[in-house]
């Protein structure tokens, strides 16, 4: 098989060539997800270029939506308003949503008076949820029918929608003023009597959501249940739209990029890595590290403190790095730890006793480890049987110190309803190098008499 | 709505009271993902009483396919061989076998015995796969028909299996040798003329999966394509199972709690955290702890190294932790960003120039403010603007050094085919403490004359 490398030198070969015949024979052979792998390093010109080369709207329309949304609006920028509108209209309406709400706000006004009136509606309703909601995520491309309809002709209802219809695995059934009476399969739809009423074969209490739920919530409710899609519903529960399950990947892999972003102490980039220029990275990431900094200012302070034991026993700042550094470490494993298994919904604020005698457990075992093996590095750099001793104390305090805060400290933010993620690695570095300081110069002092 | 808290004090309160019929009337309400979340805090004997005191196999057969394997094979245990064996029977083929394969290997001959022949053999085969690839996550239960078949035929075929399969969206059209011909959706067939032979409705070049293929492939092959199910075959091409949608967010998400609890440097749990025995974690941290304690030991060396100028500049020393906890917060940034962008197949190993470019860039420009603001600081603590300008110049290379360190280091473990979340922030601040050590105190020299 080709890979994606292979597949762009091709491309980019045809593309100096300016061989439209040849490009537009090799696009119509690949996958939309194929098609975003191989455009991840082309131009916002040279994508417009292979676009234009395929001359069937459904094609392209296919290819945008699996696009990053801020990608395929730089491309639908480029159309004359009528094209726009056009292509938007063929899209599935969510992922036109998502496109059109990255589109400058003049431009989108022009596109949407180019549009039918009903699908133009349909947009700027979707595109007014926020992103990251049910709303932000469902279609309206659902298939709804009256509870009185037989089987019969419920299929033949969903022949005519087929083609539009994002999933006909389920039929929806609506009351006159569209609100959600109940759910039908289509597997209990074939699989019934032709002339059973749908309102006798639907199930009636469904699972729904709500437009402005979160995004994760819905993800989870459809793991959940195991359903294909589920049904999302206005302030009057009437019936607007779906979220389909394949929707929920994405959902599950954003939050989980987000999670690790932050846990690595920088805020979420939101967009792709990738496409993230150099400006954007630097801000997510800039104040934090100003924060850390001027959070952390406070060990010089403590090491000035003491500044006149270090003079006295000039060996004991050779293990700053090494205690500060293992006391991060700790740290970084156990918040690791326990983010994740807060995101999956596996620890709640009311378990912090149980998770606090457990990380404080594991850190007195670890604690006890590393006091032994600093013993040795202490006798191994010959400063003294004192000085290894005050090190070894040290070390196994702030393993219990550093696995104890690291264990509370996600399960305060939580209750504080913030993202628990926020305590990064480098955040709980930087709040246990200080206190670790504190700890080894007392120590130091305690066992030395200086 | 209740919370699971109060649920769970309704639970324990009719345990203690022992009322069977009471406990039964409320179990028969609640869902099995439910259950799960219900039961996390029990002990195994409370999860088996419950169990035993709703009497449908078939109800405790779903609690049992949610359950976490472990879980489900504690209780398994506790029955009666035959009984074990039904119940076995009773559940799905793909989350029986995750529960076989954790009893004991005595134990779980002695149900195999009990059970079916065919459904035993069905068992062991599927236990058999590794539990990470296609085979360990797919389930045999699928439809399967010959391309001969007329639609009509091939509805009243589906009628009677629909109860047992897993999936019946689609259709899998196999030859005599059961090697896989092609598929066809549910909605296709229902949608089509009556007399119409399977095969010539059937999608021929169908995408399946290989039985040994990583969980991961095969998710994307679901995500990429927007399947709602993958077939798998074996080396003869044989169809011998699917994986259905509802399995992919399970394997996306543990691969990211994996890589999750790699950057937070541990070797990953494989279990929940609420079930990992505190042995466990131990086992999993500190041979990392260990090795990074090891690793940054160098860093005493370093600072013996350099201990006149310590002495004779002593205010030096009171940086020290600020600097290497610069360099460990830049790096973790960088890290966690990049490993995540690897994960999800955005940044190759070819992208190694462009990366390196891009977070060398951030770091110059993180690096220029950071000095400026360590000048600040050093002016603050009142240490004299000579050893201020060693901190700012040392910090300012730090933040490049980091960021560089960090692209790179992931994207050459990728290509040595270790996992990139290996480096940790854990591993890259241990790497990069003595190294900026080393900077520090030799710009120290160059610039005081000492």
């Amino acid at each position: 098989m080709e890979t994606v490398q292979q597949l762009e030198e091709r491309v980019r070969a045809l593309l100096a060539e300016r061989d439209q015949a040849a490009l537009r024979a090799l696009l119509a052979e690949i996958r939309p997800s194929e098609f975003v792998d191989l455009v991840t390093d082309f131009s916002p010109e040279e994508v417009a270029i292979l676009l234009e080369s395929v001359e069937e709207d459904e094609w392209r329309a296919d290819i945008l939506g699996e696009l990053h949304p801020e990608q395929a609006a730089d491309y639908i920028q480029t159309l004359p308003h009528d094209e726009a509108a056009d292509l938007l209209e063929e899209m599935d309406p969510d992922d036109a949503a998502d496109v059109f709400a990255e589109l400058p706000e003049a431009q989108a006004e022009q596109i949407l008076i180019q549009m039918e009136p009903d699908e133009a509606a349909e947009l700027s309703e979707l595109a007014a949820f926020p992103p990251e909601s049910a709303g932000g995520i469902m279609t309206p491309a659902f298939v709804a029918i009256s509870p009185t309809m037989r089987a019969d002709q419920a299929v033949v209802a969903l022949r005519k929608v087929a083609e539009e219809a994002e999933t006909i695995y389920y039929v929806y059934v609506i009351d006159a003023d569209e609100r959600l009476l109940g759910v039908l399969s289509l597997h209990r739809l074939v699989l019934s009597r032709p002339e059973t009423p749908v309102g006798d074969l639907m199930v009636s209490d469904a699972v729904f959501a709500r437009a402005l739920d979160d995004q994760e919530a819905v993800a989870r409710l459809i793991t959940d249940y195991n359903l294909l899609a589920v049904p999302v519903v206005d302030e009057d529960l009437r019936l607007i739209g779906i979220v389909t399950q394949d929707d929920i990947a994405d959902v599950l892999e954003a939050e989980a990029t987000e999670d690790i972003e932050r846990l690595g102490g920088s805020s979420p980039l939101d967009i792709s890595y990738r496409r993230a220029p150099i400006g954007l990275l630097v801000r997510r990431r800039l104040p934090w590290l100003l924060f850390l900094f001027i959070a952390g200012a406070y060990t010089s302070s403590v090491l000035k403190f003491f500044e006149d034991i270090s003079i006295e026993v000039v060996a004991l700042s050779f293990f700053i790095p090494l205690l500060t550094g293992t006391g991060g470490n700790v740290g970084s494993q156990t918040v690791a730890t326990l983010v994740r298994a807060m995101a999956v919904d596996e620890v709640q604020l009311r378990d912090v006793r149980w998770v606090l005698m457990k990380e404080a457990t594991v850190g007195v075992i670890m604690g006890a480890v590393m006091a032994l093996v600093a013993l040795g590095r202490a006798e191994l750099l010959g400063v003294g049987s004192d000085v290894g001793l005050v090190v070894a104390i040290t070390i196994a305090i702030i393993c219990v110190w550093s696995a104890t805060v690291a264990a509370v400290l996600p399960l305060i933010l939580k209750k504080l309803k913030v993202d628990p993620a926020v305590v990064s690695a480098p955040v709980i570095t930087t709040l246990v190098d200080g206190t670790g300081l504190f700890i080894y110069f007392t120590t130091a002092k305690l066992i030395l008499n200086v």
